[in-house]
């Protein structure tokens, strides 16, 4: 096996899984720290949806441990001038462009001491920094490279104006996932405010918050704490998107 | 690299690729098994599909090798008192709900030796189960943990009533792979009685087992020993589940 | 971990991810290999799209390092006497049917000095040769063994007839990625000869060559070097497939 560093690297793209690409960056941090081990978030983010790619890359910051690495290419801006961010959140370091990709991971797992990436390739594509720019950083970093050669300490990265809700009325749904369970913005903690809060959703009553999937009967809809510590709209053996018509964005009410 | 034991741990789940809930359940494994080699057999199974989940798990234990160790999770009942079991077969480990995920392996690789699961986490959520303890345990397991110490000896798993088909009556189509191709449960063994046996399904006759897709017409149907060592129906070069309307469950007529 | 070697060994097929077939490649590959690094280029080649999958492994054998390993399985002609190649380009090598995968690298990253595979296994499947023949042939070359003893030296490829254009009205689509964009066989090389030139398709004026997607408002196509060093045609946050009705195959006119 290859000698030297072996941290893990994720990613989290809106590339798709039909192309290279993909493998394109894992090459190219292949190549700077050949043991270091890749594990895959997801490709499947909507096209440019950075909300959806923050989201995702903080639920990978939460599970991993201490040196691990995450690369979240979500990148409309690629070509611009545009900054690409290196943060370290947690002991770990989320490298992704400047474009609110980091809020989630900010807003949840903060804070994060930023550093603005100074290092560029002598030649590079103007479509595709992933495997240009952010993914040999990841590499390199990886293979224990100091961060202080390759960036400057910044303050003031992009953020989205998301946040997790703070009052009972701050409630939205913020992530739907492939069941069509309705991951919202509010936090457990919120919640032992109100330990007898009862959940409506565009008026519909969904009831308290349950505490597993059984607690309802098959197809009707329950509230209760998902696996991310925040209040989940759930519908019991089927979608509660589609069963109730939840888009993200949508209100929570609490009361 | 990582220093201690590297098994491979393979993964087959209904979770999809959209999510970050695979990558949690590779945190996890990580956590525990830092060389762990990881192989995702399939995240497409259908939701809640638990007989699709048993056959591709049944796959994997077929091709892989002894001290592997599979994950199949497919979980409808998470967060109710349902079993976790941990069974060896073949000189591996699998380990997945007491739901019937197990049937298709026990009936084409058993004999199995099969635990229940004891073990649980300081904490866990009531919805992700795979990351909070399937995952867990497989990791402490793959880093050389005893199974005794997690488990207790049981023997009566929960089984899908579907097995190979022992007589000619008996045969179903039981998957339809990504080409539309469909694998029934004949084996191979069966045919050996009936050499000339011709295959129907649904009235539409078929014909005598061939060995190659080559040997039908493009876009006509056959029937042939399909990988993974069971009759399978095809059309050459187009989708046998489209042209031919075939479902799962469907019965193949031999005669 | 694993002792002995671990050469990177790459996927490129058209089996999709429902299924375990990618997985039956994989055990195949580790059982020689134990320490192989595999990685993924893609499975969403179309059902035996012998140009798609050509173009996307040429791009991997682009961006890996000496020593790399690329699986190349879109495989219409299984069980036939369809021969398999063992390809070295670059230093790389390319296992795959002989039925035109090769092209694109041959065109782009050649030459190559090509071998026919001449080793079977004991006992094959006829219609899984992936994981029956290549992936073991993979496994065994990544752990050391001699190309010679496996193969035999050839001089005629089955080629597709697509090649880099030569001259400025040779330009077709040769592939349209997830995100819509189409990239063409316009090499930068024919453009540095007129660099003034403009992009048209099918009547319609896209312009001249720019550097970044930046430069057409947000909704409008524009011409551009792609990441692959190609003439790529693109509609800003948008998809250039969708919009502009491209499909592969569609003549690029340059003046």
């Amino acid at each position: 096996m290859p000698s030297g560093p072996s941290p893990i690297i994720t990613l989290t793209t809106d590339f798709g899984l039909a192309d290279h690409y993909v493998a394109a960056m894992k090459g190219a941090v292949l190549r700077h720290c050949p043991g270091a081990r890749l594990v895959d978030v997801t490709h499947g983010i909507a096209r440019h949806d950075i909300l959806g790619g923050s989201i995702m890359v903080e639920r990978a910051i939460d599970v991993f441990e201490p040196g691990t690495i995450h690369l979240a290419v979500i990148d409309p801006g690629v070509g611009t001038d545009r900054r690409i961010l290196v943060a370290r959140i947690r002991n770990q370091l989320l490298i992704c462009p400047d474009n609110g990709v980091i809020t989630w991971a900010w807003r949840r797992q903060g804070p994060a001491q930023v550093h603005e990436l100074t290092w560029r390739p002598a030649a590079t594509s103007a479509t595709f920094h992933g495997r240009d720019i952010l993914a040999p950083v990841a590499g390199m970093l990886a293979a224990g490279r100091d961060l202080a050669a390759f960036t400057r300490v910044m303050d003031d990265p992009i953020l989205l104006p998301i946040a997790p809700a703070a009052a009972l009325n701050e409630g939205r749904i913020i992530h739907i996932d492939h069941f069509g369970n309705a991951m919202t913005n509010i936090p457990l903690d919120l919640l032992r405010q109100s330990p007898a809060a009862k959940v409506a959703i565009g008026g519909r009553m969904i009831g308290p918050i349950r505490t597993t999937y059984a607690q309802a009967p098959i197809g009707q809809p329950l509230a209760l704490i998902g696996s991310s510590g925040m209040v989940e709209i759930a519908v019991r053996e089927a979608s509660a998107a589609q069963e109730l018509d939840l888009r993200i964005g949508d209100a929570v009410e609490l009361a």
